[in-house]
């Protein structure tokens, strides 16, 4: 049972392929790039330290550039992350039978709802799989017991969000203080190993 | 990390507790019981099977009474075995800080919204755990690769759901063809074992 997990390395996506993995499935780690900017190295990185498959999936230039303009028409990044997502899973489900992410059970964006997830289970004869049984206060917990987990500021390099290259973009066509106020510099985890290994 | 898991025997609940258990938790599986019939055997049957530790907690009799009345004027069990679920979780909340249940994706009854989850969490200070990243097309294909599972006709020996004793308090009160109209006979999954034991 080969399952692909989209990733970014952070702790729900990280999970998730745990779960997976424990399960008996042969999970790979799946960051799409859509060819703007080297998003992948912070999931490869996270990967690679877990002992998980990793792999590039190249996505349609098209899609980002579309996703972009909602995100700067819009003002904020919401409609134009979640069109990103849905093109990421209908990629996956070419390439995977059983498609999965991290989207825990209080994630707002990127997610599908019931119905979405029944179409594209359906069309694409496909199972989806996400953490949406566990809540932000259980993943914290999992992380810190199971996890190596590093916090600090995001940048273009230490994460593999679809938000690097939407940033990339934005910053190229608009300047870096539309980029910024978009995407507002915060805190984040970086999963980089397995806490038993310390 | 002890997590209590309700219990039945069934394929979702055992999966549930298969993920706590690979993730690292100490896994109790409980089966609440309101005095009135000996509902847990199917579900210590499967635990033993499984080398799951099984615990009976004893519940209000004064609560399914009220559901079995709530029942009898819907017609129809759902609002009565959401009631049950609701109890059934606050005194799991008093017993374990992690309470978990089989819930999955596209279960309509029992379930939990997203706003009662947070309130449940909140109120007991627990983290709630189910499967609502799964839908049934997974569940079926792990159950399949994992477990080795029979397929019967429900009897009032076979399973330990909260169905049990509603179904032998509605026949009590209203004789046994009004409890086969509420919950009609139907091919039912348990898990008796795991697969590579077989």
């Amino acid at each position: 049972m080969k399952a692909g997990v989209l990733y970014s390395g952070g702790k729900d996506s990280t999970i998730c392929a745990v779960i997976l993995k424990n399960l008996g499935y042969q999970v790979e780690l799946v960051t799409i790039n859509f060819g703007y900017y080297p998003s992948w190295r912070a999931a490869v990185e996270s990967s690679s330290k877990l002992g998980f498959k990793h792999r590039i999936l190249k996505g349609d230039s098209g899609i980002l550039e579309d996703a972009v303009q909602t995100i700067i028409n819009d003002g904020f990044p919401n409609n134009g992350i979640n069109k990103v997502h849905k093109y990421a899973l209908e990629l996956m489900a070419k390439n995977y039978s059983i498609v999965s992410d991290g989207t825990r059970r209080d994630d707002k964006v990127p997610k599908l709802n019931l119905d979405q997830i029944r179409s594209f289970e359906d069309r694409n004869n496909v199972e989806y799989i996400n953490i949406g049984g566990m809540g932000h206060k259980t993943i914290k917990h999992l992380s810190n017991t199971l996890f190596h987990v590093k916090k600090e500021l995001t940048s273009m390099e230490n994460n593999s969000d679809y938000e690097i290259e939407i940033r990339f973009l934005i910053s190229k066509l608009k300047g870096e203080e539309l980029a910024f106020k978009i995407f507002p510099e915060h805190l984040q985890s970086r999963v980089i190993g397995w806490r038993e290994n310390e």
